[in-house]
Order: C-alpha cells, then structure tokens, then sequence
C-alpha cells in the first residue's frame, strides 16, 4: 500500500479495497450498477473504466464462475486496482491499463457477453483542482458517443450493456443506443428520496435485442434520513457468494 | 342524453361529463394528465383524440381564461363531448371533429401554445368487440409518429406537448420527439405501487427547448389497497377554479 492510498472494508471484513486518500473514491452508483448486473455461470464480462476496480472485484466475488475484465486508462489507478484483485484473491478478474476509445483493437468484436460502465456523467467539465476526478466526472478523454460505439462492437449478439447515468441525458442515451443496436430493456430510476427528482438512472440495454422496456420499480435511497432497506441489502447482498465458498 | 349515454360526475357536482354507457370511458390517465398540465394566462391548447371531452373540460374549468381547443375523429364521441360542453358551460372550450393526421390544414401551422394527448398506447392491435375500444387503444387510425410530427407542426416555437403513454415504448417516443426538435423537459413514471413496474409515464416536451431532461418523483398510485393521499389530491384539484370562481 502506498502512502498516498488508504485500504477500504467492502463486505464484513473478507472483500477489501485500495482508493486514493485525496483521489477519486467509489461512490454508492458503483455499488448498485453492480447489483443490477445479472450473470449467468461462465459468462464474459468487460467493465469500462473501473477506476479502482470496485465493479470487477464485486462481480468477480459474487461469480466466481464468470470472466471478468475491466480497463482503466489512468496507470495508477490500473496499477492499484491489479493490487486490490490479488489481495483478494480473485484469479477470475482481469485489470488491463488502456483507453476505452480502443476496445476493439484491445479485446476484439464480440468479445463479451457483458459489458458494465460508470461513465463521466457530464458533457460539460466539472470542474476539480484534480484531473483524476475530473475525468471520471466529465467528458475529457471519452464520450458517450464514443463508449457506446465501442461497447456495442465488443458484445456479442443478445450481448447487454449495464450502465449507471445522469437522467438529464436520457433521450441523448437512448438515441445512441438505438444508433447502435442495442435496445433499452430494463430502466430503474434512483432517487434521493421518494419525493425528490431523479438524479441517477440503472439501465440495460441488449443488442439486436426485442423494442418493449420495462421500467422497474423506483430505487429510493434515504427514507427518514437513513438509507432505505432496500439500500442496506444491496450493500450486503453485493458479495453473497463469497460468504458461500 | 341519449339512450347509450350516462351522466357521470367529474367535480362535486359541479362538472358533469357523458360517457357511452358500453363505450369508452375515461380513466386514470386522462385525469392524472390534465393535471400535470401547466398553463399560463390565455395560452391557446389542443387536445388530440379528446374521446368524451374530460381533458378539455377539466383544463377549461381549471383556467377560464385559457382558449381550449380539441379534436376527436369518431362523431358520436364529438357530438356527446360538444354537449358535455354545453352542459358545463365552458365558453371557452370547441370540441372539433376531424382526423388528428390534418391538424395543420384545420388549425394552421403554429397555433397553439400547448398541445395535450392521451393517444393509442399500443402498435399492434388490442382486440376488442367494439371499434371505438380499439381505435382508442390501439394504432388503427393514426400511429405513433404521425401524431407527433402533426402536434410538432401545430405547436409554436417554445410550445409544450404534454402526453401520458406506455413505458414500453419510452424509446421509440424519445427518438420520434428528437426528430420533431421536441425535446424532453419533465418525465414522471407511473406505478401502480411502489414495488411495481411502471405501466405508464407522464411527459412534456418543448419545441426547441434545452436538452436537460429532469425525472420528477415517481407517482403511485395504490398503497395499501387504497388510492394514495397524492391520487386523491390529483382527483380533487383539477377543477379548482371551478370552485373559485
């Protein structure tokens, strides 16, 4: 562990995590994208900028059958997630340093059965005395555009994209994902609270997949200034096959 | 009234409205989107493929000085809503028989401040033993896209389209606005509790306005086997001028 990092509990104690002390940590939206992920035994899984690489090794401690992949561009945030994978010992995750704009070239087309992002949110900069949280907030090095291009070359046909996003570019993602094939089939809206507006989306898409969206139940997150019920589960249900092997 | 009519309720026994006794009634949406509606002083509003008239007779009451136009194709719905109308005495509401697909050479381009609609939720045909069911449920007489590019044409520049519709085919309508430069401003799911998918969603539109799109709390609208305090709000406040006046 370098100075500059700190070592993070994920799951009672047995799943553990590295994040930068003054660097981008993960939030809660990396927590329920990977609960909304659904794998089936042995599938192939790609997450796009994973940062510290909270998805890859919860899915990969919840499947310990699946193929997990993910890609970083920032060197030392690939560098620390590959040390987090050992020390958690999940010999079925993959921490690869590269730039999301060449997935094909990195993986090749139809290389994954899913394919899991957390993109930057905002079109515009925010902005941040530090460069690694601003590029995981905003457009700087990729654009919507430009991942879900890339994503939809590397699934596989009926492949699906999982995503996290800002409900402000809603019809924007879903143009794109039309442009590309891939059909919006499950969409989930998160709010803060039951009586505010949404300010996150969960979404699935699936290429070449059937025109008929069902839109889930909303997920709430504090109800009476706690987290929900529903919230705490996620949280706890994110790595339940670990506790079973 | 005729022999096949009823005269039902709307408001305390202030707004009446006829309805085919084995027709087509008005339900749940055409009330929850009369009141998502939001008029400004003497704004001029179509509503397209009114039925027995409830939005234009709800919106009429609810802003007096609003100019109130609707158009309903089948002319027994026409006639009964006219004299619903009358009955109200709503002099600033014209219910119009015509076909929603020649909106522009009715009322011209750029008419209108503000268009509503409750259309066909569905593109396959539901069956149903009578036709006038089926025309309100199903894409017989007029598609999805054709009425939008009709309400994109009649609305002026800045204008709002205001519609209830089926998640389902949340993206296919995104695409379709996109393509009419009607942009999506507010969203609002409808569930029928809050552990059930939505079946249907509540959306405006502006022509030319700003790509944010914001997600307004989710509506419910059963808890406990009851309506829920924001349904029976809903019910209650549409005609509120009405009782001011």
């Amino acid at each position: 562990m370098l100075d500059n990092e700190q070592l993070d509990d994920l799951w009672r104690g047995e799943l553990k995590i590295l994040q930068k002390k003054a660097g981008f940590k993960y939030g809660i939206d990396a927590v329920v994208l990977a609960q909304f992920v659904e794998l089936k035994s042995h599938q192939s899984v790609l997450d796009i900028g994973t940062g510290s690489g909270i998805i890859p090794i919860l899915l990969g401690a919840k499947y310990p059958d699946a193929h997990i992949s993910a890609i970083e561009i920032q060197a030392e945030y690939a560098e620390m997630a590959q040390r987090s994978v050992a020390m958690n010992q999940l010999d079925n995750v993959t921490i690869t340093e590269g730039d999301a704009k060449e997935l094909v070239e990195l993986f090749g087309k139809e290389a994954f059965d899913v394919v899991v992002t957390n993109p930057p949110y905002f079109d515009k900069t925010i902005l941040s005395h530090r460069r690694d949280k601003a590029i995981a907030r905003s457009e700087i090095l990729i654009t919507l555009k430009e991942l879900i291009d890339q994503a939809a070359q590397v699934l596989k046909p009926r492949g699906s994209l999982y995503m996290i996003f800002h409900p402000g570019r809603l019809s924007e993602l879903m143009s794109l994902l039309s442009q590309n094939r891939l059909e919006p089939k499950l969409l989930r809206l998160i709010h803060p609270s039951l009586n505010k507006e949404s300010n996150m989306l969960l979404l699935k898409a699936t290429k070449g997949g059937g025109k008929e969206l069902r839109v889930l139940p909303p997920l709430i997150v504090y109800q009476d200034g706690a987290y929900t019920k529903e919230i705490y589960r996620i949280y706890d249900d994110v790595s339940i096959e670990k506790e079973r092997s």
